[in-house]
């Protein structure tokens, strides 16, 4: 207990399971061996509970909320009406899901405030990486600009496509590993991308931009051939971010570019990602995550909690 | 206002000015024409306080401390002291100066802790750019080593060195920039390098070292026909702090070494800065700081201010 935490599970919310709750806490081991201290199972908690995210908030007597739905690019759906509830309900609100930051940001934060509650969503930019957590130690910087990698899928599949493969048995190779999604178009399109540059831009620019604002090309388009030479030359293709501060707000852009073999994002591979920050106190400010681990995303949530629990 | 922080500054002490303190605030404009608003002159002040740090406090009613003091390699002093003053009579220290990290950093840190006052060092590494911060966002997580460039003055060298100047004629180039101090023994023996590493290791991987257990080579032997070759052939020299967690605690290193051109590292040049941290989470986290402006190291001592006044 090194933070001095201690936490019960009262609620677990998803599509296979149902909506389970029990203010008591629940037995996620689903042994019910622990009944008798007042642990319940699975199937006791859920008669209890509907389908609806507040009664579901109310029986947990939920402090904290983890949301982990996927991504609706186009409206941020249902996670913005699942954290928008707990904020209401007075639980802090954690979540994976970058939808929310692009479609509701102030919104959430405003609520957040208004309330006493915390709105954190550090994981959904390059990780459990504290990239967000980071400006909130550089206070009165003035950031003017970043680029970067930050869609891993398209980074690995552009590596295979390096090595001899087709745009089509990369994406199978990458499902293969488990780092592509079933539907990768969300990657392979560039939305992925588009989001977390529109969610970095909204939070650290302080810049609210719609993702039709983005200019966005996604690497579907480009031939193994196309791929290959460009690496042999010296030029390797990847899939960068970027935004620049402009007069009248901010100008951003996601596409394939050719990259400088000297350049630091001619190196990031696999699974690594990439950020440069331009700021006024420094000209350049960069962070690499190289080979994140399987739990990485789940770490950020639970950096998070720490966050969330230290106050 | 944007963080709402007021302040006045009510002491100042300086080999120059010697001691000076007024807690209704002190003209530092020089012109005493605000004296009618409760502000007062340097000379006005500098009357009432001795040269001891404790009185000079206490006449202050200093609520934070900036110390700024140049390094002790040997001992840390005169900052433990003056920060252990502080820190007894109620004020937040804040320090741009190493060697009370590396001589007495879990007093330090357990004194302000027993005090309820903070202690932070924030720009004694990489400037501003918040590494010890960031570490506090990144709960549980475990440092398994280092490695990086963290001596811009080496770096600045080096750089000349590969341009065809001898040590000496680097030296003063880098004097005459405002880069190297008059005495360059600290940086060019490896000196300033070697505390910043037992610093971070100190704080970030909580093993206590001492200097003389970190082996240390400077830059003084290499010739610059040695540095212009390396370049030359791909494998340019650069002064690399190393720290590795062994069975028995920690290995450190600070020395040239030979790195490839197609490592990050290679990539540093000038005023840069690079720090590569090994991690459970992530198998690489590392941060660049390119061209840091003139202000760098003293906004690093506003973010630790704004961070206390936040608390």
């Amino acid at each position: 207990m090194r933070y001095g935490i201690a936490f019960r599970i009262t609620g677990v919310a998803s599509r296979r399971l149902g909506w389970i709750a029990a203010a008591q806490g629940l037995d996620l081991k689903g042994q019910g061996a622990s009944r008798a201290e007042g642990v319940v199972n699975f199937e006791a908690a859920s008669a209890a509970v509907g389908g609806d995210v507040r009664t579901w908030l109310a029986a947990a007597q939920a402090d904290v909320l983890f949301e982990a739905t996927s991504l609706n690019v186009e409206s941020g759906q249902p996670a913005i009406d699942y954290i928008r509830a707990a904020l209401e309900h007075g639980a802090h609100a954690i979540t994976a899901n970058k939808g929310p930051i692009v479609h509701a940001y102030r919104e959430l934060r405003d609520l957040g405030a208004a309330r006493g509650k915390q709105f954190l969503y550090e994981t959904t930019v390059m990780d459990g990486v504290p990239v967000f957590s980071l400006f909130d130690q550089l206070p009165a910087i003035h950031l003017q600009g970043f680029h970067g990698i930050l869609n891993s899928t398209t980074n690995v599949i552009l590596g295979e496509m390096e090595q001899g493969l087709s745009l089509d048995e990369a994406v199978k190779k990458a499902q293969a590993l488990g780092i592509a999604e079933t539907d990768p178009g969300h990657d392979i399109d560039g939305w992925d991308a588009a989001v977390k540059t529109a969610a970095l831009i909204t939070v650290l620019m302080d810049v609210p931009i719609r993702l039709d604002q983005i200019e966005r090309e996604g690497i579907r388009d480009l031939t193994a051939n196309a791929v290959r030479n460009a690496r042999r030359d010296g030029w390797p293709f990847k899939l960068v971010c970027r935004a620049r501060r402009t007069a009248s707000g901010v100008e951003a852009s996601v596409r394939p570019e050719k990259v400088r073999t000297g350049e630091p994002m001619a190196r990031i591979s696999g699974t690594s990602s990439y950020i440069y920050f331009e700021t006024d106190i420094f000209s350049g400010l960069a962070i690499t995550e190289e080979n994140p681990g399987l739990y990485a995303t789940a770490y950020g949530m639970l950096a998070d909690f720490v966050t969330v629990a230290r106050t």
